[in-house]
């Protein structure tokens, strides 16, 4: 931040609530917050960690600085004797896809939540220390949500006590795995376990991939980069591998409590979703303050774009989802602790209902959140195509998310087949628990009215819970009807399957809302902060109805007057929101450094810096460009005849 | 191609129709079928024009490497005696954003819609022979879509008979220009025209930028490049400039005509989109036939993904639209010749409606297209994230296309302001014309009902027709009302907005489904060929009345039942096409050169190839990575504490 001029100082003014008061809110504590601000400052100062000039390093100098970076990090983190969660933060703040995500991220939870007691012992110490570096090898290059129908094996030898771990075909090469490519010295890897000509399954094995004295691959063990990805840095600072290993070795992780690591992995994959949307946000809110287009008369100031109802049309309800993806994020990190609780006590019986809602969550709020970004990226304007938005960079980092830990479609299918099986035992001893407790309810939600009258009513947070409920309800029950219908349910499950993902849908939306709805029955300080965060969470729901107005209506959970008199409440919410929107942004605590985006700068000083940026390219190290006098100068002349190109 | 075995020859033996005559249907006729394969092939078969390694480039040899192309190009246009036809079919397949784009596709066309007949004698000849280069300066950094509020002025000198245009401010800047930044020698620059210190509004000025001595910028010229863009190769290949220039010369370019310009530049880009759309939906539907995913018993293969009705539900409505786009674009053609036709004979009664046609059309086919590459890209599963399947690529280029020649939101309130006039005038004497017509029915539209009793009842045109129609005259007279209602109209279109641009798109899919079904009143020979193209016809419509059902419930236009049949009908129709499907995306004729996607290979060859292309990556030059000795070794050591990083 420059500091000089404030040109958002106007719009900070507006803001009827207490924004330090929402800081807290958003990072979940006044002890997350202290120490999230002390850490992005410490990042954000250090000029190792300056990330402005990824786009134009070329491939191999951008993946060399990302691990000059990680080093760094480390460094630091040693230096400064932090803790775990200021580590974990510092690298948050560091922001470059690395092979430490992978490390920290995969493996090391891989082997907490799966391997014996014994096989901890060994492993973790040499994890925390970094004196292994770790990376998580399931996917390849013909397999990657079916985990069930990976092709390597790993066979037991009971001559060398040994596992044999062989990729048979080209297509069951290990390919994606982040960090496998130059880095890691060691992999959990999936394989079908063989033994005495059996098969057993796929199971985690431990291998070491490289020697630890001079990096090279172990014999038998090919390995590589999978090339070129999306974006210009984004996850090309990532060395996602490729391997076929012919022969190795050693120590089988037990197949249990594997569904325990995927909710883990599941609930930081939410929670990365509303940081990496609220991101996005941010720059689009700031940006669209300080651009003016259109509406000025007789020669005066234009109106702020954020002032037109069709920019805050597009805009809250993101701004909305972002705080709405983060409460949902909060209450999935209780919900692991409570499944980690009860899997240590050998209760399963929590655990489908938590494994559908994690799956669900993951899908929804990554599909939103890729989207979402890129709609911020359209609501700058052209300018949001520049690199030095930020917004193309965080579009292509973040978009893997639908896909990684289960394809977003595969997911709603797995929350599908859950929902019905509920459906199916509705009526039975069995009751719905968790997020499926209101199907317990479906006699009267099969037949409730709303109550809407006037656009007002809509605020009632019952009255939404209520007609959301019924949707899903009413749409669950009717794809089960449907399904009901088929001699052969497999047949008829692949037959419905556009019509269970939409009921999936409706689940999940319902579970935010109604997370929402439970954060705002809780204790929150703070002069108008509740206001505003109850604002929020009817545009989220409102919003939402209105996109989905065909589930509503022909499900008969609304009339098409109740929904017409919630759009009119919508626009009045945007209007409220409207003087807050920039201090529900700074409430983020977003450091310009975290943010990378010349649009979003907290100062709003958004032209002369644009300016600035452009000339930093390379094609403007010289006024005549290279290649002037070979191939401009001749077609200019008429001269190309003759030329060799 | 490889040509030695095609995995996808069961495949397009299922096809149910003529493909040969499918290609000519999709080309617009044989001679144009004819044209496109012959350049095709010239252009895949030199080695001057291969794209495959662009993701690799640093941003001065990726330019250097685009200048190249270019001149390559035209030498050949030359060598070849092309004609223009050809020629522009070179420029197409060669398939990279250059200046030539600007230069042919803007500056030319400007001259020839809006110069007086003596500009065009000097400035024509020049073009044609590019002994000079030219762009188009319009956008400046401050303002975009709202032209009427731009900044530079051009202020008429009697003494020395010349304009003095001049960027007053940092936001006057023009910014963006394609091929301002390095290559062209004039721009037509768009600045307010003053005389005698009187305002006459935005006039068009040709403007000679650079030396055609030694190409340095003229004097009191300021120009460079905007800067890193998103995607990797992408648009970096093309220098979108900065410009601040003090003063110069010559030449008004009269202000009429030039809402002829607009229909043709917005004509190129609606059938840009067929091409953009059909090339990602040609690569999801081959790698969608190639790919295996579950549902294997006992061990023997797995189904295809294409058989999965999710990807269906996903993958087949991007496929229609991609012919629809083609025959809406097509018929856009013949919009522009009948408004050029007119504005020859100074008839401007039918421009008003041709204009607001090619706004809406422009928003519509763009936001969809991009959308669609992107869900394209995610269909291919985590391959679609390399940048060797070309889909990354392929979305970074098209994406701007929403932004640029009016955002598409703007756009769309242009719609709408048409829409409401028309509304205003039903009734009076004057009589909606051309693409409005439907709304002199309007009594007829309010209150008729839909005659769906069964599913099959769906396939009926008038049907499909009717019910898109009540649905959009509903919308715009429900809204009409509501804006009625406001004192001061201005204030009721900005608060109404969100609703005004929902009427509008609801307008334009009405468009294209009845251009799609004008098309099929048309002969077309082939064996089932027009059968597919009714059964795509129909996917287009009732996909979008099931993603838009909110509309044609609540405007009452169908009943919960027939949107429940609707959605049956779409389920069997997906069921018809599957076995067509390779042979649809065949029909686009294109070749592995111009998709440039591995997983959209032609004989369906994608796993060794992928693997192939892998291995080719800068990163894998060595085993051990550069860096290793510096970040990686010290790190495993516990050795970082003394390391200079």
């Amino acid at each position: 931040m420059d500091g000089v001029v404030d040109h958002l100082a106007d719009e900070r003014n507006k803001a009827q609530f207490d924004v330090e008061e929402m800081k807290i809110v958003w990072a979940g504590s006044r002890h997350v917050f202290e120490l999230s601000d002390r850490i992005a400052r410490l990042v954000a100062s250090d000029p190792v960690f300056r990330k402005d000039n990824r786009a134009t390093l070329s491939r191999k100098d951008l993946f060399k600085n990302t691990l000059r970076k990680a080093a760094h990090a480390w460094k630091r983190i040693i230096e400064l004797r932090l803790s775990e969660e200021e580590a974990s933060k510092l690298r948050f703040y560091v922001d470059e896809a690395a092979f430490t995500d992978l490390h920290w991220g995969m493996f090391v939870p891989a082997i907490k939540g799966q391997a014996t007691e014994e096989q901890q012992q060994k492993w973790l110490p040499l994890a925390y220390k970094m004196q292994i570096i770790g990376c998580y090898a399931q996917t390849e290059l013909g397999h990657g949500s079916n985990v069930q129908g990976l092709e390597t094996t790993a066979t037991f030898d009971p001559q060398t006590d040994e596992f044999d771990i062989h990729s048979p075909t080209l297509t069951s090469s290990k390919w994606w795995p982040g960090g496998l490519g130059k880095v890691s010295t060691h992999a959990v890897v999936y394989a079908r376990l063989i033994t005495d000509g059996q098969e057993h399954g796929v199971h985690g094995f431990i291998v070491q991939l490289r020697s630890l004295d001079d990096h090279l691959p172990l014999p038998g063990i090919t390995i590589g980069d999978i090339g070129m990805k999306f974006g210009n840095g984004a996850y090309n600072t990532m060395d996602n591998g490729v391997t076929r290993n012919g022969k190795c070795v050693r120590s089988n992780v037990p197949r249990q409590l594997i569904y325990g690591t995927m909710v883990f992995v599941r609930q930081t994959i939410v929670s990365d979703a509303s940081c990496a949307l609220s991101r996005a946000v941010c720059i689009a809110t700031r940006y669209s303050a300080v651009r003016r287009q259109f509406g000025s008369q007789n020669g005066g100031v234009e109106t702020q774009v954020i002032d037109y109802k069709t920019q805050q049309n597009r805009l809250f309800p993101l701004l909305a989802a972002a705080y709405a993806f983060r409460f949902v994020g909060e209450w999935l990190k209780w919900l692991y602790t409570d499944v980690t609780q009860r899997l240590q006590a050998n209760d399963f019986s929590t655990l489908p209902e938590a494994h559908a809602c994690t799956a669900g969550l993951k899908s929804l709020t990554t599909t939103f959140t890729a989207d979402a970004i890129e709609e911020c990226r359209k609501l700058c304007g052209g300018h949001g195509y520049l690199c030095s938005s930020g917004l193309p960079e965080l579009f292509a980092v973040y978009v893997p998310a639908c896909t990684y830990e289960g394809d977003n479609v595969v997911l709603l299918l797995q929350v599908a087949r859950f929902l019905m099986k509920t459906v199916s035992q509705l009526g039975s001893e069995k009751k719905p628990v968790g997020t499926t407790a209101y199907m317990g309810r479906v006699e009267h939600l099969m037949q409730c009215r709303c109550s809407v009258q006037k656009a007002e009513d809509w605020l009632n947070p019952n009255t939404i819970l209520e007609a959301f409920e019924a949707r899903t309800a009413r749409m669950s029950v009717a794809v089960a009807q449907k399904l009901a219908q088929f001699a052969n349910p497999e047949e008829g499950f692949l037959e419905l399957s556009p019509n269970l993902v939409e009921a999936s849908v409706a689940h999940c939306q319902l579970i935010v809302v109604s997370k929402f709805i439970e954060k705002l029955q809780q204790d929150i300080p703070g002069k108008g902060v509740k206001e505003l965060l109850g604002m929020l969470c009817n545009i989220y729901a409102l919003n939402i109805l209105h996109k989905h107005l065909g589930d509503f209506l022909s499900t008969g959970s609304i009339t098409p007057k109740q929904g017409s008199l919630a759009n009119d409440q919508l626009r009045s919410l945007y209007s409220q929101v409207r003087p807050n929107a920039i201090a529900l942004v700074d409430a983020f605590n977003y450091t310009d450094h975290y943010l990378g985006s010349v649009l979003g700068r907290y100062d709003g000083n958004v032209y002369p810096k644009l300016y600035e940026e452009a000339w930093k390219d390379p094609l403007n190290d010289s006024v005549v460009p290279d290649g002037y006098h070979e191939y401009i100068r001749p077609l200019l002349k008429n001269q190309l005849r003759n030329a060799r190109l």
